[in-house]
């Protein structure tokens, strides 16, 4: 856990949020600007900021993020109607918080991905 | 594999194109329609079009898929400029192959997500 992260000050419950989803990897809160009908995060417990901290080891966290994008997907209603994963690294791409985090959008077509 | 699948074909060898990586759980190759400057898509050797067929044995090959988009990425020279990773799922995200993929998408400040 980052002291002074957002993130994990939700995971841990220190900061009140909205958890709409947790397993033992990870949690699920809203985006609070939403840019989609639906617009959610998907957050890992553990503290890391770039895929290039990222090891073979964590293949279960990783696939646990992907069931619980779509475990959420199916609670919004959106599994069937479609959605988009998106994982933002670093300046170029408009990451906001420095804490690996993966967007479920979805309840409306989308438009373009970049 | 799924036999009228084209990254089926193209991942098998049957169809030739240009692979940037592979290893034993996914390969690389470029988006033919790039949305920015680099615009690549890691798919999984194996076939299925759609996450709600993840299992929790799958970890391993998602780990692997982000592990691959990080280190084409930074091939490609965008790792520390940024990069997004997409994961379009049915209608409401234009997902266009039934096989799923993952765009990573760089080179450039990104537009919105959604």
């Amino acid at each position: 856990m980052a002291s002074d992260c957002i993130f994990c000050k939700i995971g841990s419950g220190e900061m009140a949020s909205d958890i709409l989803y947790r397993d033992s990897h990870c949690f699920v809160i809203r985006d609070i600007a939403p840019k989609a009908p639906v617009h959610v995060l998907v957050i890992p417990n553990e503290h890391f900021t770039f895929l290039s901290s990222l090891t073979p080891g964590h293949g279960t966290m990783v696939g646990a993020m992907l069931l619980a994008a779509e475990e959420v997907a199916v609670r919004e209603g959106i599994s069937q109607s479609g959605y988009r994963l998106v994982i933002n690294q670093r300046d170029d791409s408009g990451q906001m918080v420095d804490h690996l985090h993966m967007h479920v959008l979805g309840g409306q077509p989308l438009g373009g991905m970049a």
